[in-house]
């Protein structure tokens, strides 16, 4: 059985200039391998709008469905809307149910709804809001396309919205086993485990620790017997 | 002036599953900004031979230049240095320079050059090496695609080898302000600032913490006196 895949835009110069450490692609992928959905192919674009129009195109098209993080608040640099709108070939303006939402929210809170703050309504006219329990301004979805916000805590909110209502695979198991050996003593006997195991995953992720080297073997599957049996293969070749 | 363009592409299941939080591209984006080289895009791909070819293609000919991260070990899921070669129709096979590196390197060492081993000694035929001074088994250029390890700390070494082979332009100065004020209050001036300086790059990057909200403003440019003015206008923008 093959699980359903997924890609993400990352959107955003912070995170190109070295300025910011990823967090929302890490918490992304962890989230989509617990339900079984395989996460393919991860792009980092600049706030640039022909790169993102055209990288929406191609992970749209190539991938079941895509995340996107980043460019949906109220300054001038945050142009993902219109960048989705364009790449669906979908018409944007404010949209009068987001608008509703912001203008509760900022009469709660005694603030103005002022022109900045609209342009989170604009949400393409094809799209549904995704709700964000923390900062009210909406994300939204369009086709395969769910557009997020970049600021950590909206986009883990969000992303626990969406998550349960896409149809996952079998949640992918796995087992790690660390062995205190290079690569290079461990490879021939881990290519014959996983040419033995062709309907798992067996990657080797050597580190480097206080000049001795060693990696960590992980087997990867939907199986839950085969990769345990897999495992018990594997302690039996390398036993410490 | 427009600065020379780079792009990465990390090569691995561990990031895209989410058992590894990306380092290495937190660290490359650093230094290209310390030495004036634009990262315009990053790629994450699965240890997958097709998903590597295009993007390698696809990176190559958008780019200046390409640093690829990952899978040029031992082990029967390192796949690169063949995807490389497959890349630029280039031929690839063992390597003599690079079998010598490793022979001398594991006969120092009193072990022994294996096949495994001997797989970090494949190299394509056009290629020029990377020194390693970490663990020996080299990278390698090929046309404008640089080849390093995944490790972190190999990565790094081979990362700080190439940097000053590459022709860098005016580093790209940078400006911080936190305004502790939400983004939708902001913007506007924001905005104006933005236009008045349209040589440089205003980013806004918004934060929550402890529930309020704020954004760090990111003033960009090569033009230390320009950068500078941009930071005055925006603090008589926003007294503290």
């Amino acid at each position: 059985m093959t699980n359903p895949t997924a890609a993400m835009l990352v959107i955003g110069d912070e995170i190109l200039s070295g300025r910011t450490r990823d967090a929302n692609m890490y918490h992304l992928a962890g989230e989509l391998t617990k339900v079984g959905i395989d996460l393919k192919e991860v792009r980092v674009v600049s706030d640039d709008a022909p790169a993102i129009v055209a990288a929406v195109k191609a992970l749209s098209s190539a991938y079941g469905t895509v995340f996107t993080s980043g460019g949906i608040g109220p300054t001038h640099d945050d142009i993902t809307a219109d960048c989705i709108a364009a790449a669906f070939d979908d018409h944007i303006d404010v949209r009068d149910d987001a608008r509703a939402l912001l203008q509760a929210h900022y009469d709660r809170n005694g603030q103005e709804l002022n022109d900045a703050r609209l342009r989170m309504a604009r949400i393409p006219d094809s799209a549904t809001l995704i709700d964000n329990p923390v900062s009210i301004a909406p994300g939204f979805t369009v086709q395969n396309v769910h557009v997020m916000a970049g600021v950590p805590s909206v986009f883990q909110a969000m992303v626990a919205t969406i998550l349960p209502t896409l149809s996952g695979g079998a949640p992918l198991l796995s087992e790690t086993l660390r062995i205190d050996r290079g690569e290079g003593d461990i490879a021939g006997p881990l290519a014959n485990l996983a040419a033995s195991y062709a309907d798992l995953s067996v990657g080797s992720y050597p580190f480097q620790k206080d000049g001795r080297y060693g990696s960590n073997i992980v087997i990867r599957g939907q199986d839950a017997a085969r990769v345990s049996a897999a495992l018990t293969d594997l302690k039996a070749a390398f036993p410490t």
